[in-house]
C-alpha cells in the first residue's frame, strides 16, 4: 500500500507532536530550566504538581493530524476537547501556533516565555489546569464530563463550512449526556449545517478504572457506532511511526467522505440522513511517558491519569526519570537555542484564523451578529382594565418569537430549543415560519418536521442545553423552553456555563456572547396532569448561588410583562436569564406601556390595586410570579369587602434580583428605595412563586426583614385542581387574607368575623374538591373596588397539555 | 409454524388485555356508570380529564404476556414502567390481580369499587396520574424520564432469582441517563445477580414529536442494541391477534435464553459477559383508541399521548365516540354483572407474591434485612489533644465501610457506588474485602475487578444514583461517594427520590427502606487539581428545599465525627443523608467519646477552644465543615495572641438542620436552646463550608439573626493552594479575625494594631503565592493557649488525586 505520508512528512509531524508533548510535560512539572539546558534538579521543579498527563499525548496526536488536513484542504476546523483536563496539550498547541503569545504577550515564543508558560500552569495567579476560558481556541472547558458532542453539534448548526473535531474521552463516553448526544446527527442538515467529526479516544482508563468502551469487543464497538448512525474508522496502536501513517490515511479518508457528503448535499439538497464518519482512536493512556515508575505499570494504565510521579523534591530518582522522559522528546531538535520552535516545524501549523487556537468561531462574540428584533409592543395583549382580559402568556411570547425567527431567517443565527415541549409550552406559532429540525426518517403525516427546521426538539434537557451553549458560544442566539421542574436535569451544566461566563467577564480578549435564556413554563402551580413529581420551583434557588454579575431572574406576572422581558433577554449579553411564566389562560393586568415601565423598574407599587393613596399603608401585599399575583389580588379584593378601610399597598416583583441589596447584585434596590417601597415597620405578606425561604435569603439584610411573611411552594402537591394546589401550600387568597388579619392589629373585632368568613370559604373549597374535583365557581370571579372584572381564573377542562 | 398460543389461550389473553384497557380508559374518563350498564352521558364523565392514554395499551399488552410466562415457569418478576405516565395501566392490572383491593379495601372488586377506581384517578383527594408510590408493585414513578433501566439493574443486583422486566419508553430512550444505562449489563453477574429484561416500547411519538429510535432503520436499531451488548428480539405490528402470537413466541424464546444463561452461570460460574436478550416492541401509540377524532389522526400518532379527546361536556359526539371506544373492549364479556372479573380471566394472573403488583421486592422495607455493623468506635483516630493528630477523614470512614462490607458479605445486601471516585475519595480499603463489579473484558494487570465485586464504579453519576435507588427500594443498603461539585448532576433524581420518600411516609403499607446516603468529598475547598469548574457546595441548598421529614445534612469536622455520622446514616431509614467530609490530611479535634456526644447533640460549644468559661462571651465563632472549622480555630488562636482577654465561644455544627427552628425541621433547636448557645446580642462570626446565605436562610427566624455574619464560598476560585482558596473567599483565619475586630467594640485601640498585623499577614500570603505557589510556612502550625500543636494543615505535594 502506498503510504499517505512521506517519511520526511512523518518525521516532521512526529517532531511537532513531540514538541507539544514536551511542552505539556514541562507545564506539569517545570518551574525553570525550560529547555533543559542544564541538568535537571529538584529546584527546577514546581513545589506542587497539579494537572493531568494521561489524556494529553492523545490530544496532541489528534491536533497535529488535524493541522495537516486543515492545511492540505484549507479547512475551517475547531477543536473541542471532551477530556478538558488535558489542558496542557491544548495550551501547548496554542503556544506552538503563536496564538498564545499573541493573546498573552508575556508568554513569548522564547526561553523566557516558555519558562513562564510552564510556571503559570495550574499555579496560583496562573492558569487553570483545564481547557478553560483562558485557553485560546476553546469553547469547552471539559471539567465536568458529558457535553463535548452536544457543544460540538451546537457549534456546527448553521455553520455550513465549519468542521467541529470533537474528542470524546472514553471516560466521558460513559456519562448519560454523552451517550445520547451521538444521536445529534438526526438533527443535522448536511446542506446548511457544518460537520461534526467525533473522535472517540479510547485510552483505556479513567481515574482508577478501565473504561467500558475500551473493554467490549471490536464488533460491539463497531455495532454501537453504526447503531448511532456513524461509519466508524479505527486507528489503533502504540508505535508512533505506524500510528502517524494510519491516522493520516484515516484522516484523508474521513475528510474525503465528509467532502463527498457535503458536496452531494449542496448539489441536491437534503435527501436522507448521511452516515457521517467518526474515528475510534485507541492509544495507550499517558502514551510516551515512562512505562513503569517505581516498578509499577504507568504508561497504558490508570496511573498515568494525573501526574505520573510525584515526590520530586524528596526522590532524586524521580528527577532523573523526569529528565530522561523529557529528553526523550529531543527538545534540541524542536526548539532553537532561544526557545523558538524551528521554522520548518512552525510551518506545519495553519496560518491566521485557520489555526484551531485562533478560529473566530471559538470566540463567538467576535462574530456575533445582532438579532433583528420586531417591536415587542406590537404583540401586546389589549388590556382594558386589570384582570378583565385573559391570555396565555407564553403563547403571546411565541408570536413574538415567531417574528424574531422570521426576521433572522436569512442570517440563520437564531434557534429555539426544547425537550419536546415547544408546543406544550405554547410556542407553536413559531411553526408558522419554520419547522422542527429533523433529519431522521419521516412519514407523510408528520407535523412540521424538516431538515432545515430551526426548532430543536429532543427529549433530552442535556442535549437542548448543550446544543444551545455550543450555539451561543459560537456567536449566535437562542431560547430554551423547559418544564420548570425538569430544568434541574441540567443544574450542573448551568453551573459550568455560569462559571465560564464569570471567568470570560475578566478576560479582555473574550468578547460578550448572547445570553443563555430560559423560559420555564408548565410550572409548579399548573402541573394539573402530572402532579407532585413535576413540581419543583427550585431552579431559581440554584441559579442565584452563582455570581450576581451573570445571573438574572424574571417572573413576569402577565403576557405584556413577559414580552418586555423577552425582548430584554434577547438583547442582553453574557448573562443567564431565567424567565418563569405560565402557559395557562390567566388574567392580564398591565397595558403595554405600564408593563414596560414596570419591567424597567423591576418591581413597583400597583397603584390601581392599592388603596394607600401615597400615604402609609397598614399592610404591604407583595407578589412575585403569575399565580401568586393572582392570589394576592384576589386576597386584596376580599380585604376590600371585609375591611374596606384597611390601607393595602400591592407591590409586584418582576425582576427577582431587585430584592437583594445593591451591594450584592447590580440590579439590587438600595436600602433607601427598599424601605420607601416596603416600609420599615408594616407587615409584608409576600406571595412567592417558589420556595418561600428564597425571599428571606434575598431580603435578610433589609430593615424590614423581620416583618416579611412569605407564602410559597412547600412541597405539597399531587394531581389536583390549580386552586387546590394553592390551598395545599397556603398560598391561596384565603390564607393570604388570614395572614393579613393575623398581623394587622387595627382590624380589631372585625378580625374574628373575617377569619370566620375565610374559614367557611376554605371548608366550602374542601367540600367542593371532595365532591367533584373542580374549583368552586365563586372563586373564579372577583371585583376591583367598584369595577367589575370577570377573570376566568382556572380552565375547567383538560384541553391543555 | 406451530403457534405458541392455542386460540383459546390467545382469546383469553386478549380478553384480559381488553379488561386492562377498559379499566384504563375508565380511569381517565369516567365518574360513574363504570360497567356502561346505562348509555353513556356527559354526567358520567369527570369534569376535568387528566392522564395519559398513549403508552397505556402497550404497557397492558406487556403485562398480560409477562403474566403468562410467570405462571408457566413460576417466575419471580417485577415490572418497572419507564413511561410512568401510563399509570392507568399499572393501576388497572393491580386491580385485576386483586392486589389493589387488598391494599385499598375501599376500591373493591365490584361495581362500586370500579366506580371508585375510576373516580379517584388523577382526582383531588384521589391518586396521582403516574405510577406513583401509591401504586402497588411499583418502585419507579417514571414521572421524570430517564432512570427506568438504572432502577431495574439496581433491583436485580444480588437478587439472583429475580427477573426485572423494564419497559423503556421511546421518549425516555432519548434521555442521556437512559442512553448510558444500557451499559449496566457490564456490571451484572449472571451467577449472583438477577436478570433485567429491557423492553423498548417503540410507539413512535412523544408529546408532540416522533421518537428518534422509531425513525431509524431496522438495521441501525439492531446494530445499536448489539453494540450495547444485547440480543434484540423484534415484535412489531398492530393486529392484536398476530401480535399476541408474536409476543408470546418471543417471550418464550427470551425466557428460554435467560434460563440458559442463568443455568450455565450457576453451573460454571461467571465465564464471560453473556449477551442478554431484550425486546423491541413496536405498536401504535394509543393502540385501540379511535383512529381519528374530529377528522384528525389519533391512534398511532402523538395526539393520543394524553387524553385523546376532551370537551366531553360540550361535545355530544365525543361522548358517543367514547362510549363506542369503551364498548369495543366488550366489557360484558370481561366482568360479571356485579363488576367482578370473570373467574377464567382472573385465573390468568399469577397468585399471591408472584403477582407483579404484590411482589415483595417492590415494597423493599418488607424484606429489608438489618445490616450487621461493626462498632464504629473501633476505627477511632486516637486524638491526644485537639489539632495534634492528622488523618484523612474519608480514609478512616473507608476502613469502617470495609468491615461493614465484610460483615454483610454473606447477606449480600450492601454495596458502594461511585463514578470512578471510590479511591479518589479514599475508600480504597474496601478493596481488601471485595472488588469493583466488572463483567466486561479484563487484562491480567487489572486492579480489583471481578464480576462479583460490590463496589459499583461507572463514570455516570446518573447510573450510580439510579442503581443505588433501585437497590434501596428493593430492601438493601448502600452509600454513594461523589465529588461534591458533580453531585448536582443528579439534582433532579434526588428530587424524585425525596418526593417518593415523602409520599411513602404517608402510605401505611409502604415499609421504611434504607436511607439514601451520600458522601460528598473532594469538596469545594480542596479541588487543588481541578479548580473552578469543580467547586460547588450547593447541593445542600438544593436538598433542603425538600421536605424536612426526609432530609438530613451532616458536616463532620473530623474523622471521629465522620465515623459516628456514618454509623447513624447506615442505621437510619427513609431519609436522604448528605454527608460532606474532606479526604485530605487534616487536623483531628475530638476523641471518639467527644465525637459521639458532639454528633448526638448535632452542634455544641467546644469548651477547649473557648475561653468564655461558662460566662457570656464577647463573640461567638461558629463553624460548620472541616475547612471552616480549621480556619475558625486558627482565627481563635490568633485572637488569643492579639487580644488574650477577648472572650470567645466556639460552636461547631455537625448536623446542619439543628440551625433551623424546631417548627421547621424535626432536628431543629428550640429558640430557647439556640439563644442560650448563640446568645441574643453578641456578634456571631459563622464560617461555613457552603454558600454563606444558606446559614441566613436557616437562621432568619432566630432572635440573634441580625448578629450573624457568615463567611463561605462565594464563587471565587481556580487551581491554587488550599489556603489561597480560603483567602479568595475571605473564609481564612485572617479575614475571620478581621471580622471579629470589626464587630467587637471592646477591643478599642488594640483593634487598629491587630488589623494591621492581619493585613501584613495577608500581604505576606499574596507575595508568597505570587512567588512560588505554596502556602506560607507560618500558617501551617499554631497553638492552643499554652499547648503546642503541630497540625500540618496542608499537604504540599500532589500526592493526592
Amino acid at each position: 500500500m502506498a503510504s499517505t505520508l512521506s517519511s520526511k512528512e512523518r518525521a516532521m509531524m512526529d517532531a511537532y507532536w513531540r514538541a507539544a508533548n514536551y511542552l505539556s510535560v514541562g507545564q506539569i512539572y517545570l518551574y525553570d530550566n525550560p529547555l533543559l539546558k542544564q541538568s535537571l534538579t529538584k529546584d527546577h521543579i514546581k513545589p506542587r504538581l497539579l494537572g493531568h498527563w494521561g489524556t494529553t499525548p492523545g490530544l496532541n496526536f489528534i491536533y497535529v493530524h488535524l493541522n495537516r488536513v486543515i492545511k492540505k484542504h484549507d479547512l475551517d476546523v475547531i477543536y473541542i476537547t471532551g477530556p478538558g483536563h488535558g489542558g496542557p496539550g491544548l495550551v501547548a498547541n496554542a503556544y506552538l501556533e503563536g496564538t498564545y503569545s499573541e493573546v498573552y504577550p508575556n508568554i513569548s515564543p522564547d526561553e523566557e516565555g516558555m519558562k513562564r508558560l510552564f510556571t503559570q500552569f495550574s499555579f496560583p495567579g496562573g492558569i487553570p489546569s483545564h481547557v478553560a476560558p483562558e485557553t485560546p481556541g476553546s469553547i469547552h472547558e471539559g471539567g465536568e464530563l458529558g457535553y463535548a458532542l452536544s457543544h460540538a453539534y451546537g457549534a456546527a448548526f448553521d455553520n455550513p463550512n465549519l468542521i467541529v473535531a470533537c474528542v470524546v474521552g472514553d471516560g466521558e463516553a460513559e456519562t448519560g449526556p454523552l451517550a445520547t448526544s451521538w444521536h445529534s446527527n438526526k438533527f443535522l442538515n448536511p446542506a446548511t449545517d457544518g460537520v461534526v467529526l467525533p473522535i472517540l479516544h479510547l485510552n483505556g482508563y479513567k481515574i482508577a478504572n478501565p473504561c467500558i468502551l475500551a473493554r467490549i469487543s471490536h464488533d460491539e464497538l463497531d455495532h454501537l457506532f453504526r447503531g448511532y448512525g456513524y461509519t466508524p474508522y479505527f486507528v489503533e496502536g502504540d508505535e508512533p511511526e505506524k500510528m502517524h501513517e494510519l491516522m493520516a490515511a484515516t484522516m484523508d479518508k474521513v475528510v474525503g467522505e465528509i467532502q463527498r457528503i457535503k458536496s452531494a448535499a449542496l448539489k441536491d439538497g437534503f435527501e436522507e440522513r448521511p452516515l457521517w464518519p467518526m474515528i475510534v482512536l485507541r492509544t495507550p493512556k499517558g502514551w510516551t511517558c515512562p512505562k513503569e515508575i517505581d516498578g509499577k505499570r504507568t504508561e497504558d494504565y490508570w496511573r498515568s491519569h494525573q501526574v505520573p510521579m510525584g515526590e520530586m523534591h524528596r526522590n532524586a530518582a524521580h528527577v532523573r526519570l523526569l529528565e530522561e522522559w523529557m529528553r526523550s522528546y529531543r527538545p534540541s531538535e524542536l526548539f532553537d537555542d532561544s526557545g523558538q520552535l524551528l521554522p520548518e516545524l512552525a510551518d506545519l501549523a495553519p496560518r491566521g484564523a485557520r489555526r484551531m487556537s485562533a478560529n473566530p468561531h471559538t470566540n463567538g462574540g467576535l462574530i456575533l451578529r445582532e438579532l433583528r428584533l420586531p417591536n415587542f409592543r406590537d404583540y401586546a395583549v389589549d388590556v382594558t382594565a386589570p384582570g378583565v382580559e385573559t391570555a396565555e402568556s407564553t403563547r403571546v411570547m411565541g408570536r413574538f418569537l415567531r417574528d424574531v425567527m422570521k426576521l433572522n431567517m436569512e442570517a440563520r443565527n437564531f434557534r429555539l430549543f426544547s425537550p419536546d415541549e415547544n408546543n406544550s409550552n405554547r410556542w407553536q406559532d413559531v411553526l408558522e415560519v419554520t419547522n422542527r429540525a429533523w433529519a431522521a426518517n419521516t412519514f407523510p403525516w408528520d407535523d412540521h418536521l424538516a431538515p432545515d427546521g430551526r426548532i430543536m426538539e429532543m427529549l433530552s434537557e442535556h442535549q437542548c442545553q448543550g446544543w444551545l451553549e455550543g450555539y451561543l458560544l459560537t456567536g449566535r442566539h437562542g431560547f430554551f423552553s423547559c418544564y420548570e421542574a425538569f430544568i434541574h436535569i441540567i443544574d450542573s451544566m448551568f453551573n459550568q456555563h455560569a462559571k465560564w461566563l464569570k471567568v470570560c467577564n475578566h478576560i479582555p480578549w473574550r468578547r460578550p456572547i448572547g445570553s443563555l435564556n430560559y423560559l420555564l413554563s408548565s410550572h409548579v402551580w399548573r402541573q394539573d396532569h402530572n402532579g407532585f413529581s413535576h413540581q419543583d420551583p427550585g431552579f431559581i434557588d440554584h441559579v442565584i448561588n452563582k455570581k450576581a454579575e451573570v445571573i438574572r431572574v424574571y417572573l413576569p406576572p402577565d403576557a405584556n410583562c413577559l414580552l418586555s422581558v423577552t425582548d430584554h433577554c434577547l438583547r442582553s449579553r453574557n448573562y443567564v436569564n431565567v424567565v418563569v411564566a405560565g402557559k395557562q389562560p390567566a388574567p392580564q393586568w398591565l397595558t403595554m406601556d405600564e408593563a414596560v415601565k414596570h419591567c424597567e423598574a423591576g418591581l413597583g407599587i400597583w397603584e390601581w390595586a392599592s388603596n394607600d393613596h401615597g400615604g402609609e399603608p397598614d399592610v404591604v401585599m407583595a407578589c412575585c410570579g403569575d399565580v401568586p399575583t393572582l392570589e394576592t389580588l384576589a386576597a386584596v379584593d376580599l380585604l376590600r369587602r371585609y375591611a374596606p378601610d384597611l390601607k393595602v399597598r400591592v407591590i409586584n416583583v418582576v425582576n427577582l434580583m431587585k430584592l437583594q441589596p445593591s451591594s450584592e447584585h447590580p440590579h439590587g434596590l438600595t436600602d433607601h428605595d427598599f424601605d420607601v417601597l416596603f416600609t420599615t415597620d408594616k407587615p409584608i405578606i409576600f406571595a412567592f412563586h417558589g420556595y418561600p425561604w428564597l425571599i428571606h435569603r434575598l431580603t435578610y439584610r433589609r430593615t424590614s426583614h423581620n416583618n416579611v411573611h412569605v407564602r410559597g411552594y412547600k412541597e405539597e402537591g399531587t394531581t389536583t385542581t390549580p386552586f387546590d394546589m394553592c390551598v395545599l401550600n397556603e398560598l391561596d387568597r384565603f390564607h393570604l387574607v388570614s395572614d393579613v388579619i393575623d398581623r394587622v392589629p387595627k382590624l380589631g373585632s372585625r378580625a374574628a368575623y373575617a377569619k370566620q368568613a375565610i374559614r367557611d370559604k376554605l371548608i366550602d373549597h374542601r367540600t367542593f374538591i371532595a365532591r367533584c374535583g373542580d374549583d368552586m365557581p365563586e372563586i373564579t370571579g372577583w371585583r376591583w373596588g367598584q369595577e367589575a372584572s370577570s377573570a376566568v381564573v382556572h380552565s375547567t377542562e383538560a384541553d391543555n397539555v
